[in-house]
């Protein structure tokens, strides 16, 4: 090994001049809180702190960036135990040592940095996993696991998370984010989000259940139009009323388009009897997206959209092994002509904040940014999923700023199912965006104490002002 | 503050070897006399020759660059005079307060690049606008432009502008430019642009009146198609006359397509009676834009091209604040197959130049280079418009040249209407352009003679040839 | 001239520390023999091994890359004998003449890099050429092309061709494959590759002959759609049996969706007797990409993509010169919706191998590389054709290995019609592989011993995995 596993300088630029600007930036901010205003984390695990059960459990079962590269390399996800809840311990170990022994199908990805930060800096791992030092790593890991140190609760104190939002179902009562609100031992702001993609996707076969069952939760009669948006309005205050700051959209495509008069009835009535074509169903959809953000201007919940993927490609894997195990793949999106008529309507309304996301990297500085370049609500979503590695980071960094400057950027957002890897992204996003700034100050461009204090806004200040901290 | 307000070595590459060639090619090139064949500088400021009221006047209001930015940060435009003439003076005074107390909106921008120039360059400035100084340099920046040394003919006598193209209306009769052409005193060669697009859009509900408008210009009868088709010939012919080089072109596509047969004359008939569906409208504008390069050929008018923006995206600012707000915004476009017929048609004529610009930075290595990599007519536009900053320029400068070498670049393009951004605009260019071809020197791709070469040629002989000067 | 013809670091990166590194890894794979998995040798010519005419008939009339610059640089085909067999004498020397004198055409194209190979590496010339040399290098280029060194068969020794792909019609016998594989002089592997695009486009006018010919190779009865699926099947296992890897696929789309029921034999007999609708015949080809790829399941060729081509878009030049002249323009192109059906049914097929390329560049990232990131079959091609120049080189090498990983990569693919380009292209590679590596390294996400690893594989086994030799 040539290398050590953590360099301090890594992802740092390396040209030695950039370099030493980059350094002195990312230490002012290298040791800030982390604010993390989307992502997957499971609050009851946070309310229970159960140890994680072993290192399958941790670092695979649950991350479909993991599970989908051995995939792609030839492991079955059944060896993974994909879909499964805790292994027995040889199946666990078994499966991390496919993880070991792939090792180099991760090279160049950030996943392999993010499992590599994880490894050095929580379980203080300093040789590269291969399939000689497999069985001894997992010892290793599983040992500290067992140890309060490295329990759910431990590790969000360690990890430094100030703000943590989870994302949740409109029908869930939030009675664990109610829990850890209560809990004084819980120093973290944990928040729900609200995520109401498939109660506005009428084409289900299962949205008549689903608006059931969001009337229910809403304790409102959903019968009609009206009741089920006075039920989604409930729901909403709900989670308002939980701590939720935001409100999560992602569909097929971007538009969010009302319809006129009694249409938006008319369909509904039709939906709910299975009766409605799919071009009523689309158009109610986008209809009620647009509604989500009149909601969103009453209710200040911050808007959220990230649409543009095609979920669960391949249809046997979904059947064997469920959603979410690497098959979502980003298709083109638009967003100018979409979002117009929510523009038009809502793009200057006082406290309304929308946040683009896109998996379809050339809309963020062809749409994006000169969205959020005019607009005083509309903000550029972080590059996440398939974008959230450092060569699309670093393309999102130069196209994006140089259309809409630094003040219209979200923040990083770390997105992740996997909780271990909460603070190896953040801290790739900050050793990126210093040598981002970096290379701005080399090329005198901007000063270094602009640099220094746009850094620490994006880390610090920016999010909270976004998210409405 | 750490660094002055102009380095020397400003955008060129941070790397000291790239760097140490770069400014060697820069050097060659940083004095020589500025072509400029497309903008929006009125011809009467130059003919009538009145000082700048203030700095809002000059820096803010006429430029949606800035007014864009202020608005995204929450200033609205009326504060900033958008769309208003000259400002009391309390009011532009607090405009540009506003601008300079939100400075740091403008960081990573090249908006904040080309303002320290202006600012550094042609008033002398050497401080960082912010919220303390913004009076003292209002004060400063006025007190300069009531001297004869700022007013227009000086300054653009002192930015070494050896043509100037405005843009201009097809029925206009050209006054200021004869006078222009007549005064000796200006030693800057100030051409008219041919921009119809207006008149070919047969779905505006002002297009009858248009044509009628055109009719007068053209003193043609144009009650039929082939009398419309006369007077915009008559037109472009008084254009010729002017001095006018190129005929500018933007529609919400790029398609190209005559109509067979009756078709232009039917449908010219019924849209000037407003009974023209909008395909009918669409199809006329394709067949008109064909004809227009048919013009081009017969008259010598380089044609440019700039499709795909959503105009005045924001319907209550178009109202509020009137068009060029800072609202347009870039959808994708299509190129190969929408311009095959008018190539097909036209693509090896003799003496025709197509320029294609585009705000959507993929077509120009996916389409545009292609296409000018082999059709002698077509020309790849300089990066503008959202892609007018460095590294958009960049991703230009390596994508197109790969494919279709420095020859068929057009050479810099400014297309401003912020008057002082000029000189600032065009050396942006010629820095980047110097550390791109200093890049490939230092790869050893180019020898540096080679390399000086094509600096010089792109910022001294391309723009003469391609437009024809 | 300051730069010697080739500097023994081109195209390594520019900082020095960052070449240090990248100057080790390509030491270690700069000899090894080249695998060619794809491209348009002819091979007869390998079988008869004549000496090549002159320097024309090497360098510029097979070669679109380089006529299309030069037509664009205003040299009519005529003179550069594009379509023609050899030229007199004369006029050889006048079209090399047109190249040398337009020599500045091709700065900072991949075109003049490979050029700047050929004639330094192979002809041993040290001076640019120019319109003073042209003459001088045309006589020594042909001097050596009349000796016994510079013959196919000697060339192809020297160039350490290990493996090499032809690109054939499915009805051709094969019978050069037979002899060259018979000749124990022959130390490559020459295979035959499967292309058969026109034989699946039931929309040609001459696709009923099409069907005739493939018949009678196949000796089969094509008069229905079962006879000619199984000439297909035929045509496919005697390609096999002749050493063939890979079946090669271009069209418009990249849709491959299976017809249900008495569809296929429908349309087939509709297209056979000319009277299939446009529609038709589209899904017609749709159904038989979805046919070849389970075809590919069977008997093991290695399925090639390559869609999104606008083919010969000026039809004078291609009346007059033929196809394959430079005039094929790329369009957007969409691979997820597209592949999915095919991908549902054969996409975890143990061995099936489906390597997709793109002139789309965007689609690399935003689609290719998300497919290989999970489906085991899925390989991302070498950017190649319009991107195989280094910017658009470099742009895949991050965007799609921080997604997919190295393995997930094809490997490289010369795809040239120019005999002697292939070590340059090759060469090429390799250096630019070296630099990104080198420049993971210098990051520290990658240890150096990582990265000779990565490199050696990339060169010398990943190809030979991905085409099963």
């Amino acid at each position: 090994m040539g290398e050590p596993l953590l360099h301090p300088d890594r992802l740092l630029p390396a040209q030695p001049e950039v370099r030493a600007i980059a350094r002195r930036l990312y230490d002012e901010v290298r040791h800030l809180p982390i604010i993390s205003p989307h992502g997957h984390v499971d609050p009851r695990m946070l309310l229970d702190d159960p140890p994680f059960p072993d290192p399958a459990a941790l670092f695979i079962q649950p991350d479909h960036y993991v599970t989908r590269l051995l995939h792609a390399g030839g492991v079955t996800l059944d060896r993974l135990g994909v879909g499964e809840g805790p292994l027995p311990a040889d199946r666990a170990r078994a499966a991390w040592r496919l993880l070991c022994e792939n090792w180099h199908l991760l090279r160049g990805t950030p996943v392999r940095y993010w499992l590599d930060a994880e490894l050095g800096d929580i379980f203080g791992i300093t040789s590269r996993p291969d399939a000689n030092n497999a069985d001894a790593l997992y010892d290793r890991i599983a040992e500290q696991l067992a140890a309060p140190s490295h329990r759910p609760r431990a590790l969000l104190e360690r990890f430094g998370i100030e703000f943590l939002a989870t994302t949740d179902d409109p029908a869930d009562d939030l009675s664990p984010h109610a829990a850890l609100a209560a809990d004084p031992a819980i120093r973290t702001r944990v928040a729900p989000t609200f995520r109401p993609d498939k109660y506005l996707e009428a084409g289900r076969t299962d949205w008549p259940d689903l608006v059931k069952t969001l009337g229910e939760a809403a304790d409102v009669d959903v019968s009609t139009y009206g009741g089920y948006v006075a039920a989604l309005r409930q729901r909403r205050r709900h989670f308002v009323e939980h701590g939720a700051v935001s409100a999560d959209h992602s569909h097929a495509d971007a538009y969010a388009e009302p319809l006129g008069g009694r249409e938006p009835e008319r369909i509904f009535r039709r939906a709910l009897a299975g009766q409605a074509t799919s071009a009523e169903t689309v158009a109610f959809r986008r209809h009620m997206l647009f509604q989500m953000a009149r909601m969103s201007v009453e209710d200040g919940l911050v808007m959220t959209l990230h649409p543009g993927i095609y979920r669960n490609h391949h249809p046997e894997t979904l059947h064997r092994y469920g959603p979410d195990t690497g098959h979502d793949i980003p298709v083109a999106v638009e967003f100018t002509r979409a979002l117009q008529p929510l523009l038009a309507a809502f793009g200057t309304e006082p406290g309304f904040h929308l946040v683009l996301f896109t998996v379809d990297a050339d809309v963020f500085s062809r749409e994006i940014a000169p969205l959020a370049g005019f607009y005083p609500s509309v903000y550029a979503g972080a590059p996440w999923w398939f974008l959230d590695n450092p060569s699309a980071i670093r393309e999102f960094q130069r196209s994006v700023t140089e259309i809409a400057g630094f003040a219209r950027l979200s923040g990083f957002i770390d997105d992740t199912r996997a909780f271990c890897s909460i603070p190896a992204r953040h801290d790739m996003s900050r050793r990126l965006d210093a040598g981002h700034l970096a290379q701005l100050v080399a090329e005198h461009r901007l000063g270094e104490d602009e640099a220094a204090g746009t850094l620490r806004t994006l880390v610090a200040e920016q999010p909270k002002r976004v998210f409405k901290l």
